[in-house]
C-alpha cells in the first residue's frame, strides 16, 4: 500500500441503534469524555512498560510459585504508584503443583533403530510417571466416548482430535476440543489406561507444545498426561499407522504440594458520590508455569491498572468506587475469583458492574455482558455509536469471563473485554506468550475501551 | 484464559440494517453458501504456502528488478495451476529505478570523539549522492511549511513530525505526516537544502527504517533523501539540541535507469451467464526492494487468486467472468492499475464490480466501497447479516484502493478490503515485512471475505 488518504472506519451499523430512551445522555460530552480517554491511552500510557516489568521479572506465575507471589507485592505497588487510595491484599489459599525437572516423551518403532522424542509439556495437575519413566503401547482415539468401545488397558491413550479448523472465532474450538485435556486422563484411567497424551489445544501447526490444567476426581486413581505439540502428534499419529505396535515412554516429574498462600490484589479510587458502590475492573496475576503470561494474562494485568490511571489522567472524579482487582490463581483452581466473591458478600458490597480482560491483549473489538435479567448487552448497545470510531462494533450477551462470573451469580452485572483472538490460541498456555507478541497500540485500546465502558456506567448507569 | 465455553461474537448491530427491499434474495441459500467458502478457506487452502514461494523466491519485488518479472511468471503459473480458464500478461512499462549499494547516514558532533550510524534507507526514487557522500550541517524541521521561514540553503532538512499517536486507526496518521516523505525533498530544494532526511512513516519506535516513494518535479532539481528509522530520528533530535552544528554525512547509491518492461498478470474463469460482464478481484504483483513484501503486497497476491480457488472449491458457478488481476508497479508509479483501466476502457469491457485487497493480511473487519452514484456502500449493508458471523462489521464510502480506483472514474463500482491495521505500519515498507508477520488464519479469513462479497454480487448485482 502507498500513500494514499486512508479512511476512518465509520461503521454503518452502529448508527442505526440509536435508543431514543436514553436521549438524556449528555452524547457530546460523552464523545469528548471518549476522545480524552483514548487519546491518553495512545500518547502517555506506561501500560506495555509494565507489561515488560511483569513477564521479565516474574514469568511463570503459577499458584505456589515465588514469582507469583513477587507479582503480587510488584501489582500492589504499581497500584499505588498509579494512585490507587487504598490498596489491599486479600489472602487466598492456592493449590501447589510443580512441573519439577522438564517432562520428556519418545517413541521407539521397529520402524527406526533409534528413539524418537516429541515436543510436549505435561498438563497441570499431572502426577509423575513412575521413577525410570512409563512405558506402554499406545491407542489414538479422537473422542473420550470411544474409551468405551476400545481395548486401552495397560496402554497409553492418545487424544488427537484438533481443534475445528473451520470455526471462525477459535474460542469455541477450543471449546470443543477442550475435554481431551480436561477430561481425558480422569475419564481414561477409569479403563485401565496407563497415561494419557493429548494434542496441543491449539490451530498452529508448530512445535511448542501447550498445557493447561487436567482433573481428577478427588478420591480416583490418577495417570500421568501430557500435552503433544501439533506437529509431534502429527508425527506420532504417522508412526501408528505404520506401526500400532509402537511404544511411548513419558517421563514426568510433578508433584502435588499442600496448598499454599496467594493474594487478590486490590487497588481502588474512591467514589465522589456513591463510594459504598463499586466498579471492578480486574484480570488474572498468575500463568503457567512454562509461559511469561503476556497475553494469559500480563495484558490483562497491565490494562486494568492502566484503567485507574486514565481516569485520573483525563481528571476523571469517578461517583462509584473504581476498583482494580488483580485475581490470583485463575489457570488451575479459580480460588482468587471465588475468595472475592465470597468475601465481597460477606462484607455485603454493592458491585455495580464487574469487568474482566482475559482473552488477550489484541485489537479490542466489544464486550460481553450478563445480568441475571439478561439484558445488560442491549442496554449498552445504546453507546455502540460512541464507540463506533474506536472499532468496538458489539456488545453481546455473556458472563463477563473466568474470575468475575461468580459476581454474576450475586446480582452483579459482569462484562468481558473481547479482542480478536485469531492469535490467541497460537501461544496460549506454551512458552511462546512473550512479550514480542504484543502489539503496545493494540494492547492501549484494550485498556481505553474498558475505561470508556467504566466512565459510561459510572456517569449513566447499566 | 482457561477452559470456558467461548462465545462467538454475534453482534447486534447488522441485525438491525436488515433491509425488507432487498427481502426476495434467498438467504437461507446464501448463508450456506458463505459458509462453504469459509470452511473452505479455513481447511484447504494453499494461500499461505503460496506466501511463503513468492516472499522466499521473490522478496523485493520492485519495478524493473528480476524478481518482479520472476514474481509475474510465478503468478501466471499459479493461476493456472489454480484453474483459470485464460490466462494474460498485459505489458506494462515501468519505471525503473535502483537502490544500489546500501546507503549510510552517520553525524558527526563536538560531543564526541567518534562518527554515529543512524539506521536510514534511501527513498525511492531519491537521486544518488556524490560519490564521497554529502555532509552538511542539518536543520530540524516538523512541517514542510517550516521552509519558508528557516533558512535551509545548503543544509540537510531533517522533517521530523511523527504520525500522531493518538490517531485510533493508523492510516489516516499515515496519511497525515506523509507529505515529509512524498514532498518534502522536491519541496526543500526550492529553498536550497542539499539534501533531505524524513523520519519513518510508523508509530513503531525501532530501529527499522521504512522506505516509501519521493516525488521530484519532471525537471527540477533534486537532492538526495533518505528516511532514517524512529530510533535513529530521536537520537539524531537528541543530538541536534545538544550541537546545533553537527553535520551529517549521506551516501546513496542509487540510479535512474529507463522505463522497463513489467506484466500486469490476469487469470479468470468465464462467467456463465453473463461472460461479458467482469467481477475483478486485485492486489498488486510489485513490492518495495528491501521489503520481501509479505503484508505489502504478497498477502493480496494471494487471497487473489484463492478467491478463485474457494469458487472453484464450493463448485459455484459464477454468472460474471471471475477475472484475478496481479497489477504491476504500485509502488512507484502506478502504472499497472491505470494500463488494466485504460485497457479496459479500449476493449470496451464490463466492469460489475472490482476488490482490491492491499493494507495487509491481517484480520478482515469490512469493506470499502465506491460507486458513481456514491451509495454503493448502503446497498452492500443488506449483506451485513450475512457477514456478521465471519467478523465483517461495516462497509464504508471509499474508493476500493490505488490499483481500481481508475476504474471507478469509468463507472465501475469498486471495493476495498479492510483488515485490521494496528500492525500494518510497524513493518510497512522495511525488511520485517516478512512471512512471520503473516497469520495463516488471518489470510484465510480475507480471501473469504472476498470470494464472499464476490459471490453475493454475482448472484443479486449491487
Amino acid at each position: 500500500m502507498r500513500l494514499l488518504s486512508r479512511l476512518a472506519p465509520v461503521a454503518l451499523c452502529a448508527a442505526t441503534l440509536f435508543n431514543p430512551a436514553f436521549a438524556a445522555e449528555d452524547t457530546a460530552a460523552d464523545e469528548q469524555m471518549l476522545r480524552a480517554i483514548y487519546t491518553a491511552a495512545l500518547t502517555s500510557s506506561p501500560a506495555y512498560g509494565h507489561l515488560r516489568e511483569l513477564t521479565t521479572k516474574y514469568p511463570g506465575r503459577l499458584s505456589g510459585s515465588k514469582n507469583l507471589e513477587g507479582a503480587v507485592l510488584w501489582g500492589e505497588a504499581v497500584l499505588q504508584a498509579t494512585g490507587a487510595g487504598r490498596t489491599e491484599l486479600q489472602l487466598v489459599m492456592v493449590p501447589h503443583w510443580e512441573r519439577g525437572a522438564p517432562e520428556s516423551v519418545r517413541y521407539f518403532t521397529k520402524q527406526f533403530v533409534g528413539i524418537v522424542p516429541l515436543k510436549a509439556v505435561a498438563l497441570g495437575g499431572s502426577v509423575p510417571t513412575p521413577a525410570g519413566g512409563l512405558t506402554a503401547p499406545v491407542v489414538e482415539l479422537q473422542t473420550l466416548d470411544a474409551l468405551k468401545t476400545t481395548d486401552v488397558k495397560g496402554k497409553i491413550v492418545f487424544f488427537n482430535r484438533p481443534m475445528d479448523p473451520a470455526a471462525v472465532v477459535p474460542g469455541p474450538a477450543y471449546g470443543g476440543a477442550g475435554d481431551q485435556r480436561s477430561k481425558g486422563p480422569a475419564e481414561a484411567v477409569k479403563y485401565g489406561a496407563v497415561g494419557v497424551l493429548v494434542r496441543s489445544l491449539t490451530h498452529a501447526r508448530d512445535d511448542f507444545p501447550h498445557t493447561g490444567n487436567t482433573s481428577y476426581p478427588p478420591d480416583g486413581p490418577r495417570i500421568p498426561a501430557a500435552a503433544l505439540s501439533t506437529v509431534a502428534a502429527d508425527n506420532l499419529s504417522a508412526a501408528l499407522k505404520l506401526d500400532p505396535a509402537l511404544t511411548v515412554e513419558m517421563k514426568i516429574n510433578s508433584r502435588w504440594l499442600e496448598d499454599a498462600p496467594s493474594h487478590n490484589v486490590i487497588g481502588e479510587l474512591k467514589g465522589s458520590a456513591s463510594p459504598e458502590k463499586i466498579i471492578v475492573i480486574g484480570g488474572h496475576l498468575d500463568s503457567w508455569d512454562i509461559a511469561p503470561g503476556a497475553h494469559d494474562d500480563g495484558t490483562g494485568i497491565v490494562q486494568s491498572i492502566e484503567v485507574l490511571r486514565l481516569l485520573k489522567a483525563v481528571g476523571y472524579q469517578p461517583r462509584h468506587t473504581i476498583r482494580v482487582v488483580l485475581f490470583t490463581n485463575e489457570e488451575n483452581g479459580l480460588r482468587g475469583g471465588a475468595a472475592y466473591s465470597t468475601a465481597a458478600k460477606a462484607r455485603n458490597e454493592i458491585h455495580v458492574l464487574a469487568i474482566e480482560t482475559d482473552t488477550g491483549g489484541f485489537q479490542p473489538r466489544g464486550f460481553n455482558l450478563g445480568n441475571p435479567a439478561g439484558d445488560a448487552h442491549l442496554k449498552a448497545a445504546r453507546w455502540l455509536k460512541l464507540f463506533e470510531p474506536y472499532g468496538i462494533y458489539y456488545f453481546q450477551k455473556g458472563s463477563g469471563g473466568a474470575d468475575v462470573g461468580p459476581l454474576l451469580a450475586h446480582g452483579t452485572t459482569v462484562a468481558g473485554l473481547q479482542p480478536d483472538s485469531q492469535r490467541y490460541f497460537d501461544i496460549h498456555h506454551t512458552v511462546e506468550d512473550s512479550l514480542d507478541k504484543v502489539n503496545k497500540r493494540e494492547l492501549e485500546l484494550g485498556a481505553a475501551a474498558m475505561a470508556s465502558l467504566v466512565y459510561l456506567v459510572d456517569q449513566h448507569g447499566l
